[in-house]
């Protein structure tokens, strides 16, 4: 049996528009002779669809989609498809796949394991179905399976997170294929931890095992891909592309075969960041109509990694840097911002913002002043923040936030100021993280990209007179460990101490994050990166005891 | 027996803070002779403690101050204490209640159902308990039950959420109290709903019902109290103060005799929305710190009727006006606004917009325009937000958004101009209601509040000459409606129009909701009134196809 596997980019939503890729690459697979063809999770609505699942008009919609205008492509001589499809059965509403064959539903197979951690939310949307059957595909007796459905072996896992194994049912039945259709988000780690498990399984249950991933970048979300084909050794007979789309091919005889070569297991490396960064950023501008993107460029390394990645993302003719000096920037700010422009081969324009600061103070300090107090470094931040604003409104661009995710804990950037914007690019990368990426970019172009100044000079916000990030937050060698610790893998206080760092300085740490949680709530959408990035995984009161 | 029912206000996470007050009530209780002293859902951590629950840490000082510090209170003579809290067994996270008696726990009672729908996560961080056993409490067999235990009523209600009922279960055991932890946050109906239900529960298992709730605002939640006893006829005996903390007592022998009056059913109006509201904002600020508001004036109803929700909250002292006049502000915004100030008795300051407007007009204009087009529109409304949030930081105050619902929903707003600031009061109000409250002001005091130009006047964002919210928007008697259907309803555009709204002007609404998704991603918290508020309990994908 032949079975093409479809990796595709849907559109959240986009039912008409992602049923039209559907086809196409349905129609791809017949003219290469496949029995059935595969789609993702909830391939039609896109992964995930929140809440538009509650809109019944919206299920109505896809239901009809998939009866009117799939099914009948399945008449013979076919080929079959196997979709993932939102599926309300008995006033119940849950996450399944339907196999179409010869124009009619031949089977339904509903989603066990329903996640609700991080980022993940299926159980307000979705019943969990238990009765597992395997389904003969061909003369392979299969267990079809969605995403979270494989991610709770018990042996595997110390902590397993759910009382039952759906493997165990399916395999129970016999089941000599486990294929599974995800729709899995990138963490860092993720590659690492999906190439070791899935070959546990396979050689666990002496099973093959086809893994097929979402592609695209859905806001905060970025789904790689990188879709995985074990034979029943557990040996890696395929991976499919990372961050685009791709439409491949498995011969079941296959897959009870030794490997004819061995695929390196992928570890993930700043590469990887690099990649998803850039796939994240492309798509969203994509998906929400922009071609053109715009930020600040300050001479920092924040933005100038933005800006590279902007650059990576969409070419450098898509990208426009604003220098924005202030009278308390640095000579230098404006002098490495041109400098990464020209490197970049991007438009950049300067607007001194001297004129609307001054004009500010005057009405605002009757008078008096500058004080160079705190709320006047967040004026100078929101004036750069309307340039921006104005600018990407006027000529519909998109704009990027260049904050970073060591800041962005801290709370050490301003409200609708440098937190302004369409899409917070790094927000997710830790300073040092930032650090890494751009030694990266200098590394892979033969030339000099970030420039060595900016990477070298000790990082400033350049908001007062002579102000070093050092002189409101310990040093980032210190603190984004801390951060990494109490954000995310859950650490206290005392815990992190325990580890070895002062507790005063943890103390005063984790006081800053909890202070800065009316910041994060109105924060820009943020590429996610790590198992754990501010937003939509992270649900933190903002009224709150601190203690 | 004599049980103590402790209607509380905790702030979220702050656990030495709500021990302390828990101290407080249960020697109180004691003093009054109580046997019992019954604390609500979560008490110690306060409700809802969101990802504070993921904190190992967390868990075992909320775990150490029941064991250690509450638990020895009840040491003989007691009275003994019933505790909503956290609870970890076999590897597992519960949201319970512990019965203490006589130092010792005597009984755990752990919440079967879990919400997680609209702002509720539970299932996110809980399990499901099902086993669930009476307990004598004197010699009254009582049903513990934590919240939403009790709503899933399969006769009361034609669609339950649950599959299975706990009251079932419990009441088969004799049950003839039914006693219900609460943390129910109010919306627009609750308190007509729960005071249908609970009789109905009551004549159905012939059993009384003492229902106790938190109270105290929790950023975006506003948790009225209002906690109920009936007897078991149904009888509402005795209803707690609604917004405030409150002990009462209930002696179980006057559970099975007739009421001694009549109580009459609480139905919400529109006084309860404004008791909702100026309660929200006042618990907002006293629980993020603030003591002073100051909010942007426009002569329009929205912020006057915020300002005199602010005054109701807080006290005129505490409240600062702004009036930002821009080159397109009519005559009237300023007189109307100082009007208002002066009706409410708050200090205001006019702080003409033309300086800045003009600066930021030459430098990005290139000597040119202005051009009056929306980036110049946006441009008014951001360095209004600038001003705002000035002297916010440098002041101290708690910076107000006074947006409503209607043009959040569609998108009416600016990001970082009209939007910014810290809680959005009214934000969950569709523009018709604010006219209703506005009216509603007026009639409360003897005398004008709101001026009458403000609610007779076309509304207007006075952001470009002659501009008024009727060349951009259907009229809000027709739009609001259609909004409610979309949003709080879930009804497609079809179902609406099938209600006798033109197609093209719901599918032009349903495509501005859509559209400006982004800005909501980014907004202030607003307090919720609706069963359906923008906020955590609207979660949809930005970037998504338009159909």
């Amino acid at each position: 049996m032949r079975i093409a596997l479809a990796q595709l980019n849907p559109t959240i939503g986009a039912l008409s528009k992602n049923k039209e890729n559907i086809k196409e690459y349905f129609k791809r697979a017949a003219a290469n002779n496949a029995d059935l063809v595969v789609f993702t999770e909830l391939s039609l609505s896109g992964y995930p669809p929140k809440d538009l699942l509650g809109y019944n008009s919206f299920l109505d919609q896809e239901r009809e989609i998939i009866v009117k205008e799939l099914l009948p492509l399945t008449a013979d001589p076919g080929p079959a498809m196997l979709i993932g499809t939102a599926h309300r059965q008995d006033k119940r509403l849950y996450n399944g796949a339907l196999l179409l064959e010869n124009d009619r539903i031949k089977s339904i197979h509903l989603k066990t394991l329903l996640p609700y951690f991080d980022v993940f939310d299926e159980a307000r949307y979705f019943t969990r179905y238990t009765d597992k059957k395997i389904e003969m595909l061909g003369d392979m007796p299969t267990a079809i399976t969605i995403c979270e459905d494989i991610w709770n072996d018990m042996e595997y896992f110390s902590d397993p997170l759910y009382d039952i194994d759906p493997l165990q049912t399916l395999f129970a039945q016999g089941a000599r294929l486990l294929l599974n259709l995800s729709a899995s988000p990138y963490h860092l780690g993720k590659h690492g931890l999906r190439e070791d498990m899935l070959p546990f399984l396979a050689q666990k249950y002496n099973s093959a095992i086809i893994y097929l991933n979402q592609v695209g970048g859905n806001d905060d979300l970025v789904f790689d891909g990188s879709s995985l084909v074990y034979n029943n050794r557990g040996e890696l007979i395929y991976r499919a592309a990372g961050f685009e789309e791709e439409l491949f091919f498995v011969n079941t005889e296959d897959l009870y075969k030794p490997a004819k070569k061995i695929i390196p297991p992928d570890n993930d490396d700043i590469g990887t960041t690099m990649r998803v960064l850039s796939f994240g950023l492309k798509d969203y501008a994509a998906k929400t109509g922009f071609e053109k993107t715009v930020l600040g460029l300050s001479g920092g390394v924040d933005s100038a990694v933005t800006a590279a990645l902007a650059v990576e993302a969409l070419g450098p003719d898509n990208v426009l840097g604003l220098m924005m000096p202030s009278p308390y920037s640095s000579l230098h700010s404006v002098v490495d911002a041109v400098a990464l422009a020209k490197n970049l081969g991007i438009e950049h324009r300067v607007i001194e913002i001297d004129q609307p600061f001054n004009s500010f103070i005057s009405l605002l300090n009757e008078g008096k002043g500058p004080f160079i107090d705190l709320a006047e470094e967040n004026l100078q931040a929101r004036i750069r923040g309307n340039i921006l604003m104005h600018i990407a409104n006027r000529e519909k661009f998109l704009p990027l936030v260049a904050g970073n995710k060591s800041e962005l804990a801290v709370g050490y950037c301003t409200l609708y100021g440098d937190m302004a914007g369409g899409l917070a690019v790094i927000a997710d990368l830790s300073k040092m993280r930032v650090y890494e990426l751009a030694n990266y970019f200098n590394s892979i172009y033969d030339r000099e990209i970030i420039p060595q100044n900016t990477i070298n000079k000790a990082p400033s916000a350049e908001l007062r007179p002579g102000q070093k990030d050092r002189d409101s937050l310990p040093p980032y060698h210190i603190l984004d460990p801390i951060l990494e610790m109490h954000v995310e893998k859950n650490l206290s206080a005392a815990e992190i101490a325990g580890k070895g760092y002062e507790i005063e300085t943890v103390e005063q740490v984790i006081h800053m994050v909890r202070q800065s949680e009316f910041k994060r709530y109105q924060a820009a959408p943020g590429l996610r990166i790590t198992p754990r990035a501010f937003g939509p995984g992270w649900r933190m009161p903002i009224a709150r005891g601190y203690e």
